[in-house]
């Protein structure tokens, strides 16, 4: 049984798009959840994790002796062991374009990701609004994306960025919870689109799980004292 | 013919990377340099690379109407054109962990990535002797470094990481030139394997050809006020 190591369902990001990915296309795995505690390299957390991963990060794959420790390493081994799941587009210049857009995901949008982190429960749109009077390059990344989607959704005429659920919708699917939380403007078709992926299976189970946590963790909310 | 987009090759470690791996393995491919003049909206890099990828960024593989924009989309593409040159290793549980490596490239040692920027030609020991007194974090990139081509090296028993050369290789050779650069300390299988890096014959032809360019860029020069 694959077993797959994640941290907190409500602020892991990382975390969140493996799980997504097996679940949404049903492939069973085992979830080892490490919660939060700190990063310091004494912290629970780092001492669970060390004896898994060279990096201590989450999320991490291991499938019996291997052991796969990036996400969109991941990603790719279950595309190569789970044929018949096609995770990612089938037409090799598609896949090409989808593996563009992952990889700008995987080493990109810095921006977005530091102001807005990830934070599933809260809501915080006056947050939001700050941030994107002040940051432009919070609004640039935001611009990047609703072109990139709203030029795929167009192309493939599809619920999901490729026609069908892809890797590519699982890497996108935590920024769709971050444009929620900090509620970014975004055009009507971006907005439609970040409904139908809160709305697949793999991402709702996540979500559910998220809002059943309630584990506060100070360091991972610069903008709440305490949950609402 | 294959169009690669590129950089200033003294400085875009990013363009490095495909050129290397290309070139290596014997593919054909036609380089199109683009000179940094400057990373301004309305620059001529930008103005030139904005017709050609949605980020504007290099590189930039081209392959008829087909467009590749990220360095590890660029080798996965490649990987699956001529899978005769085998560019990951061939074992899948290998090439699991090949890929968590170049992952964990692809996103991290952001520390060693922002106080040592790729700088071919200069040499910069006392620079780097002050860098690694005063920040903890590149000396932890280089120390993970050290620990993984240390394991991979003694597990492979092979002049490059994986025995033969492959995407991983191609990924650590601009982190071969800073290490040389800055004369950053490291393990002696690590600087030997750095020396064989900097021997292989597509990684050599790179470097005369940075080492020709002569094209002093400022923003590009944190630690030199003019060439040596």
């Amino acid at each position: 049984m694959l077993q797959l190591y994640i941290g907190n369902k409500n602020y892991s990001s990382w975390s969140m798009r493996p799980w997504v990915l097996l679940r949404q296309v049903g492939i069973p795995f085992e979830e080892v959840p490490v919660r939060f505690d700190s990063f310091d390299a004494n912290s629970q957390f780092k001492r669970q994790l060390k004896d898994v991963s060279p990096t201590a990060k989450v999320p991490v794959l291991v499938d019996g002796d291997l052991t796969v420790w990036d996400t969109l390493a991941i990603a790719e081994y279950l595309a190569e062991k789970f044929p018949d799941r096609q995770l990612w587009p089938q037409d090799a210049a598609t896949r090409a374009h989808a593996r563009s857009v992952v990889a700008e995901m995987h080493s990109g949008f810095g921006q977005l990701r530091s102001h807005c982190p990830m934070n599933i429960e809260a809501r915080l749109p006056h947050i939001g609004a700050l941030i994107w009077r002040d940051q432009p390059g919070v609004r640039a990344d935001v611009e990047r994306l609703g072109q990139m989607w709203s030029e795929l959704l167009a192309r493939h005429r599809g619920q999901m960025l490729y026609g069908e659920f892809s890797i590519a919708d699982a890497f996108f699917a935590p920024v769709c919870m971050r444009l929620v939380t900090y509620a970014l403007p975004v055009p009507a078709v971006v907005a439609a689109y970040v409904q139908r992926v809160q709305a697949l299976p793999g991402v709702a189970a996540w979500i559910e799980a998220a809002l059943a946590e309630q584990d506060f963790r100070d360091f991972e909310e610069p903008y709440r004292l305490a949950r609402d």
